[in-house]
């Protein structure tokens, strides 16, 4: 079935855009974001992968350190531009120039807010200062973007003079800023394309109104051909636009294609490591959540068609579709997953599983895999032996060598066994390594413990994903204690990893 | 300085424009999220406050505790219309009448792919099964909303045709959906002014291609009136528009007004607690850090003029503005922070010390007010004698009785004391203020462990904020052991807020 747009795109196919990322600058400006060099190259490296044309990559005159990382990135000779922001001094420049950029950033007032209250300046030396340092900065080879700061809120004569007096000192672009988030697609449709008829011109834009794609759309729709963005959105307040975002509406609404798709998930992952802002569930593109479903209807239609739900496939920017268990999940979803962990059940059985399922999330959980195959043992009837059941466990911490042993019943056998470990959780996990021998052979995927906030004594939600050849197991478990709440799930984890494999178990070694 | 806008905007002032909140439908089907029939309620009531004119309050067909829920909210008489989610099945509207809801979204294929795909009948067929459902509604006194699924992948004249049949039918309104999140404004547009010549039409967008809000507003220029939204933009894969988003923009860009503003932020968080979803620091409006400025040249702009890097007001939405400190902090931002810990330093000093936050800050080091006071101290030379400080810590986890003992060293004297608690950390923050006695008396604002994924030795981050009258210290340990981070980070900031009380302390009882 092919894609259906409309016919009168504002943005037509054949436009070039062009993506700035300037991650390493306006995102690292995030409240508690810091980048190390090492971090900052990463960054850069996972940029080119994804085929961004100019890379900001920090601010010079910020510091030695900072010097210092972007000085790494230039080194690293990329495809894309790599440029420094510069406030209208010309130390700045000069600070940049030490780095080895290809060019600058030159930020300069263009608002009464900034070019009086701010700099402290007049609209008529703030047309004579930039075009004295664009001057400055092409003397020294610099490819020159010119922005002006609070572009959004400036009078847009005054815009227009400002950056016509950039281009005529040889600016290489012009860029309008949206610094504050203030404005929607109408006033910058208006600027930007008054500013295109001068020149060249750029649109950074910021999310504060939830608007960061819709401006960024409508400046390229009135002429800008460099969108400058984020990763994952990071920035000042509610950040800049998301590359990622701005590229696929780009793509998939205009067919105007900007980056290397695929490459995006990993950018964001690398991303998120660094900065340590994880990326939030429901995020387009790359959000844990943007191609899996649960509900029943989306679940049984996507089933019958990959594309019932979705409106690309998810392997265009580097991921997959997953179907999750909840309240909402349906026969068609229930039996699917059940599937997956080679339960036979009848229609009548799965019926009844889906009714229980939801029941379960109607009392507020989320259903894991584990919940669903108890579930499902009730229902059919199946009663599970336990292979492996946690009976003890205790646990030192807080000092140098955390300390653990647990007792296990495996198969009707008590094992007991004792590790250490880098806390008490690792401790608990050697002992019971220890405890099952080979038997232990699963990887543990991930661990992870839902944030706690609050007081000491809040409950800990830890679920650990194992698997053991072809099987994934997902168990959660919630207690205050967070080593306890830790082995229960790895145990029982383990426990279903093993349920087919009783004989092998029986002959392990200790 | 008055806000400047476009002269030509696309969306009047005068314009009425309403929200429908679909958090409690389309936001619960987001995977991993259930919600009790508490949590609705409490849900609900949030939107009443804040102003909603359509609670869709979930889906009567998904089972008998869904229903309770809904005959919960039904029940609390609120000014807004409250709804249910119908498919195209009579039982659904049955079910639906059962909750004694005021009106349903009455869901039939619009696109062939669900026509003939999903629900497997023809467009004639499923012209009249609709007229048939609407009659059916209508006749047993339902307000209905007919929304036509898929819509955005339609051929718009099918579209246009079901939705007259429905109108014609009865139907109070029709609704254009992007339910794959699949288009972009300029087909939103067409859509909408085709449906909105027929009768009253809402929009229902979703946020995969970060176009959520861009289509929203699309579609209110068209001619929509009515806007489906969820909080924090929750819902099946990448979510739907963010109700808070799509007021924001209608409001500070158009002068349209939809909600009570100032009740957002509340509800965001009612909202957040209950599904368990994280508000994404940098999300617009409810996000962390959405009126939070750290780098130097903001900090520095926001202490001259509030409204240098704002768009508005964050008491618009009922929040505050945050200055942190960090990499960009700068001379401003860290004298700002020196002054708040009543630290007196030289213009000299303040910059040396500025210096040495970025200097850390490259080391991709967050930096807390731990961090700025211990540079503070080293720069200007007042070495500062701990009061307090943790000398060993042993805990027990695991089994029954979390215990937890620690010595600790109180202006030269050893005091050890032992405690119990829910799990090792509660037990050894126990121990803690039983060796301190009174002197402990310090309120643990916010205890905060950094979510771990992956193995069980990942270091973790815990960050505790205290207060004492009228201080108030964040301080952040990481390490392996979660119990010795956790006590480490809080006997630190009891130490940081005793300093000022050496004498106190001495007469303390044990």
């Amino acid at each position: 079935m092919p894609v259906t747009h409309s016919p009168e795109q504002t943005i037509p196919s054949d436009r070039t855009v062009r993506l700035l990322d300037t991650t390493l600058r306006d995102g690292e400006q995030a409240p508690g974001v810091s980048l190390s060099p090492d971090e900052k190259v990463e960054i850069a490296r996972a940029l080119e992968r994804a085929g961004v044309s100019v890379i900001e990559a920090g601010s010079a005159c910020t510091g030695a350190g900072e010097r210092q990382a972007i000085s790494r990135v230039t080194d690293l000779d990329l495809e894309a531009r790599v440029t420094s922001f510069c406030r209208g001094i010309q130390s700045d420049i000069d600070l940049a120039l030490e780095c080895d950029v290809d060019g600058i950033h030159l930020v300069v007032p263009a608002s009464d807010r900034h070019v009086e209250g701010k700099v402290g300046t007049s609209r008529e030396d703030n047309l004579e200062k930039t075009a004295e340092l664009v001057s400055y900065a092409k003397d020294h080879d610099l490819w020159v973007e010119v922005i002006g700061e609070d572009g959004s809120r400036a009078d847009l004569d005054y815009l227009e003079t400002l950056m016509e007096t950039a281009l005529e000192a040889g600016a290489d672009r012009t860029c309008f800023a949206d610094t504050v988030g203030h404005t929607g697609p109408e006033r910058t449709a208006e600027a930007v394309s008054r500013l295109a008829e001068l020149g060249p011109v750029s649109a950074h834009t910021h999310d504060d109104l939830g608007l960061g794609v819709a401006n960024a759309l409508s400046a390229v729709s009135a002429g800008a051909d460099l969108v400058h963005c984020t990763v994952n959105g990071l920035g000042e307040r509610a950040g800049n636009v998301a590359l990622e975002e701005v590229a696929i509406a780009l793509e998939h609404v205009y067919d105007v294609e900007t980056l290397e798709l695929e490459e995006v998930y990993d950018l964001a992952q690398v991303c998120s490591r660094a900065t340590g802002i994880p990326l939030a569930p429901n995020k387009a593109v790359i959000g844990e959540n943007a191609f899996t479903h649960e509900s029943g209807i989306h679940t049984d239609g996507t089933l019958k068609d990959d594309k019932m739900y979705e409106p690309y496939e998810p392997e265009t920017v580097g991921r997959e579709r997953r179907l999750a268990l909840g309240k909402h999940a349906g026969r068609a979803g229930v039996k699917a997953a059940l599937e997956e962990h080679g339960v036979d059940a009848s229609d009548d059985e799965v019926a009844d599983i889906a009714t229980r399922v939801t029941e379960l999330g109607d009392r507020g959980r989320h259903v894991t895999d584990a919940d669903l195959l108890a579930i499902a043992e009730d229902v059919t009837g199946t009663e599970r032996e336990r292979v492996v059941e946690l009976v003890d466990i205790a646990a030192t911490s807080g000092g140098p060598i955390p300390t653990a042993s647990v007792r296990l019943d495996v198969g009707g056998e008590e094992r007991v066994a004792s590790g250490t470990g880098s806390g008490p959780v690792d401790a608990a996990v050697s002992a019971v390594r220890e405890a099952l021998g080979s038997a232990a052979d699963a990887e543990l995927e991930s661990y992870h413990v839902d944030a706690v906030t609050g007081g000491t004594d809040a409950v800990v939600t830890v679920e650990v994903t194992m698997s053991r050849d072809d099987r994934t197991v997902t168990v959660a478990r919630s207690e205050a204690d967070i080593t306890r709440a830790s082995v229960e799930a790895m145990v029982d984890a383990l426990d279903r990893l093993l349920e087919s494999d009783r004989q092998a178990l029986a002959m392990a070694d200790d």
